[in-house]
């Protein structure tokens, strides 16, 4: 199994649980449970694909299905001791972003997109399944009103493209800018960064 | 005109009218009502064709739309005698998402899916017609929170591969797995069954 | 740059605008204004080429983000001075939809829909993106509650099929409708009409 493919389903662990504790938190029934699980980890791809008009592949591979499955499961199971494993579920979300953004931008430059839309659909495939999960619960978008979640998944698809310019192997430009999303969003929560507000008096 | 398609009519009727009455409930003008009606008894379908790259069949055969206006149209009308249908309204529901169910996964079989994807496409088909209509309507879908509904769909696609494997026609394999979702939707309501819960204390 | 043009990025600039007001009014971080702004702009147009299946224009020319991305700019450094422009921006957003319902009816034509399809791309693109804006701010959506906004759309198609049964030249007949839009929708606010209540004891 390669090293991305590890990532990719720690990612969508961290995703689902994610998802998993949000719809426990408002109290949903196990199959509102799963289904928030689902979306949260498979949403922003989903979108998309449809948006770029490419087959949707969790609907083709099942693998991300069972790891979803599988990890809502523990999650439900273990839900009380779920506090302790939070700095580890943090650290896979944010190594999931920083991986879903890559994947994103690069489907956009393989369909041929301008840049611009390759960094939007980066991090859409890295946020939206959150959005989706919030919009589900009846919540404001989460990423819409705190935190560099997103800003730190648009710097890393921006680096994507600055180093496709450099004379680095691909591989090196994927660990390049998938750590820039990856060491802004630590400094973010670390430092406790937010967006420079446009509300102040 | 097969039984099949009045069936169907009867279930998009069973569909745009509760999804006309939600939109009453929350005092929606007649364009707001129209639109959940249709939005009820067409999301799920339409989500599914968009999900798996079909046609969406309801904007090309009209069929439907013309029943789901003349549906709101009755709902508006005769709100306040809607009460005294509300068991067949029920009936009717239930065959719907029995229906729904069934041409969902059979559609996910053309298209050479998966069975569990399959049977997702089905309960999809079934229930996320209302699944939009309460997102609209700013609500955490029902479904998510009580009843066994989405369940019986999910059984309901369960029952129609494990129906596969024996040598029945395909017709009668229809009806039973159909049968299987409105035999536990109905049984689900009579004895006011739900989901087990995981919130105990 | 023809007429044409220049009134859709007029209308393009007036949907950011109002995107990115509601997006301050719910104090949304400068992200989430970016991305109400946009939703709101581009998203019923993205809807209808979903439901068509057919590609999803702004993410090949990009005129139109950059367009939404300067008048969000704009809308967030001049915000409390906009209520000064507020009767301009109503107007560009009149013209806007006009514009909008005009380019998803053809759409529909061009992609040989039904008639009553073709209205309904036409509203859609006109009034889905403020759907989604208000879906993303945990609201019911604004058209479903109040105000003639997609009755003045649906009559602008409707206008447009009537009058192609004329012999007036295509130019005229997106003027004519489009004024049928402008029209019903400036009465609409000037005379405050509103949809006939069905709740009246």
């Amino acid at each position: 199994m390669s090293l991305f493919l590890i990532i990719d389903i720690l990612g969508t662990i961290a995703f689902a649980v994610s998802g998993a504790l949000t719809a426990m938190n408002k109290k949903l029934d196990i199959f509102g449970i799963f289904i928030i699980a689902i979306v949260t980890a498979l949403g922003g791809g989903t979108l998309r694909d449809v948006l770029i008009d490419a087959p949707v592949a969790w609907m083709r591979d099942l693998t991300f299905v069972y790891v979803i499955i599988g990890a809502t499961i523990v999650a439900v199971v273990f839900k009380k001791k779920l506090n302790y494993i939070r700095k580890s579920l943090f650290l896979f979300d944010t190594i999931g972003i920083a991986l879903y953004t890559i994947v994103g931008v690069e489907k956009g430059i393989a369909a041929d997109f301008p840049p611009l839309i390759c960094i939007a659909l980066g991090t859409m495939s890295a946020c939206f399944g959150g959005v989706i999960r919030d919009i589900l619960c009846s919540e404001i978008p989460i990423i819409f009103r705190k935190e560099i979640y997103a800003t730190a998944c648009i710097m890393g698809g921006l680096s994507y493209f600055l180093l496709l310019k450099t004379p680095l192997s691909s591989d090196v430009i994927v660990i390049l800018s998938g750590s820039v999303v990856i060491t802004i969003r630590l400094f973010a929560v670390v430092f406790k960064w937010s967006l420079p507000s446009i509300y102040k008096e």
